[in-house]
């Protein structure tokens, strides 16, 4: 056999894979028509170890799309671990080195959370009721998700539209809290996010909201729900003082980051 | 075959599971010494999502340790979708009511992480220079990724320890960014921490970093590196009037959440 023939040969059996500018590589494997089988894929997969093993490779990463869920075995098999999962694909890690301990990136560690204060010229704050939860039967502000890539300030007045009809403009920041351990051992933020309302009929269009209206925000602060804990009791009294103009928050400044000039949002007290 | 036994070979079917508050089930899969083989647990999987169906179960969770990875196959055949993973861990998901949209709480979104601003009585700022990555040869604030399960403000005093040896106390919360598609498409919120120092005498103990030195703010703020980003540029400035005493951010109050009374930090311009 030719040395170019050989040379194949060998090529055939290491997976392809993309380097990084930390000493890694990373398997994307596709989604095909013939997916590979696992002996082939176990196979292949120890042999491109031993070869990254002797360039010098730090961290593998393997892309599996749900598709190729039969792989994971084989991976786990040659001591890779999960690293994050979404509903398409899964990344399986390895760490070449043992001898050192492992600088990989960690996973998403926090879901993001917003509470609105839309409040209007004569102190009436928007309040809603959930038909199912914890909270049924009391008013609360409205509360949502973060999506993937939503800025903070976008998904409070999304969020708003979205529970009320109620269009809004985002003014300011009030305050945060971090909890942990709030689902799947993960952490929380929840960032109180002030509105003012650009029109004031209520629509109500999500299928979790039972009611909506305006409330006084002094009634609303005086609801024993929300003085049965301390945080709520203390945002409601931000609320209260911001109505009374005696408190202010972070504005969000949109700038740009890098040598790419990045698009993104900075909160802070700097008045803009 | 009498009723009793019917109901016991019924029940030998169903896969072990855990209900919640929200109409759904957990199956909680253990690493045992002779685990499940796939065909017997497709099977049992089959028939347990067809009972819950006739029961008005609606979302189907499966924990599958990595130990347990050759079923993952199975739950995917069976309509299953990855929700999220931890490195010893699989979490699957499914919805059986298929003419409703589901109502699965989302996967964790962002990373955190701080920098940490810590200023001597003579204007003078802690900066580090690490040995790899694009920061190279610049003199920067330390920073670091908060850890599963940790306060902003203890993340930033302890790195701030690991990378100089220096202790601190948290003084307020600064400014935040938060910027989306940083790593693996998630988004990332970033906390810039005033810190007091305890001590002055710099040991550095990190393995990334080079070097590290106490330096004029203002010395800081002219670097090259930082005036190429507006952002860093805008931090380095409330930098200077915090030196200045001109700049004011969030305090963090210790309080509890719920009627568990749940510890929590609550980030705001409260005076505490």
């Amino acid at each position: 056999m030719g040395s170019v023939e050989e040379a194949n040969d060998k090529k055939m059996e290491i997976l392809e894979a993309i380097e990084d500018n930390y000493g890694g590589v990373t398997i994307d494997m596709m989604k095909e028509e013939e997916p590979m089988d696992s002996l082939k894929f176990h196979t292949m997969l120890r042999t491109s170890i031993s070869h990254w093993r002797t360039t010098g490779k730090k961290g593998v990463w393997i892309k599996l799309p749900i598709e190729l869920a039969h792989l994971v075995e084989a991976a786990v098999k040659e001591g890779f671990w999960y690293h994050h999962a979404e509903p398409k694909y899964l990344m399986l890690v390895y760490w070449i080195p043992h001898e050192i301990p492992h600088t990989l990136p960690s996973n998403a560690s926090h879901r993001v959370g917003i509470g609105a204060l839309v409040l209007d010229h004569h102190g009436q704050v928007l309040v809603v009721k959930e038909n199912s939860g914890k909270n049924t039967g009391n008013w609360k502000l409205p509360t949502g998700v973060v999506e993937e890539g939503e800025d903070i300030c976008t998904a409070a007045v999304r969020e708003v539209q979205e529970e009320t009809g109620i269009e809004t403009e985002f003014v300011e920041l009030l305050a945060f809290r971090q909890s942990h351990k709030s689902f799947f051992g993960k952490s929380d933020l929840f960032f109180i996010c002030m509105l003012k309302p650009l029109n004031f009929t209520i629509h109500k269009q999500d299928a979790e909201i039972e009611e909506a209206k305006w409330m006084a925000i002094e009634e609303y602060a005086s609801q024993v729900k929300v003085n049965q804990s301390e945080l709520s009791k203390i945002i409601a009294n931000i609320c209260v003082a911001k109505k009374e103009k005696e408190y202010s928050g972070f504005s969000a400044l949109l700038t740009t980051t890098g040598l790419s000039a990045k698009k993104c949002y900075l909160y802070s007290t700097i008045n803009i």
